[in-house]
């Protein structure tokens, strides 16, 4: 049985940027906190959406025909196969869902892959 | 492309107390907002776990052999075929993530069986 999960007390654990922390599994998908700030790279995921639940702070994300602002409270679903670029002016502090295995640069790779299943 | 979503905002749209609204789908699982107050019933999922993670309010639920507190700002994954009945003292307003078609009630029907797959 797994306990409550407190997102604050966890992002706490940790201060890099751009590299997801596992804090909960449901079936085949994993809840990843993760803090951003500046600028990522553009990518896309190929076999699957994400989504991007804000929990403190403000980010972007940038599409190829617009730019989007999501907010503390607010969520978004990035379906499969688009490219995007997410980005942030001040830490943000994001909670991710996204099936497990899911690589944080998607197609793209590069040196802002991180390690991947790194539980918190 | 998918919008991006304003937890309040939605919460706003509905009064009805255990009757869960989809505003996302992720692959085949879907994001829904439930107004939560009083004793759900005892149920559980035989094919899925399911996510409940508190936007504002407490929260608690009952398992065989113990409760949990949940406040705004944590989450707990119930694992599927665990018995678990979801109650609060005040209204308590919850993000559920599950597979699309997630019953309420799980195996346990009863007249607090929600319509499914009603979007706001």
């Amino acid at each position: 049985m797994s306990d409550t999960i407190n997102f604050n007390s966890k992002f706490k654990l940790f201060s890099e940027f751009w590299s997801p922390r596992v804090i909960a599994e449901m079936n085949n998908y994993q809840f990843k906190l993760v803090k951003i700030k500046g600028e990522f790279i553009w990518h896309n995921h190929e076999d699957t959406d994400e989504v991007f639940i804000v929990i403190k702070g403000t980010m972007g994300i940038e599409f190829k025909d617009r730019k989007i602002e999501l907010n503390e409270g607010e969520m978004i679903v990035v379906k499969k196969n688009i490219d995007h670029k997410p980005f942030a002016k001040n830490e943000c502090q994001v909670l991710l869902v996204e099936p497990k295995g899911t690589i944080n640069t998607g197609n793209a790779g590069g040196e802002l892959t991180s390690e991947n299943n790194i539980w918190i």
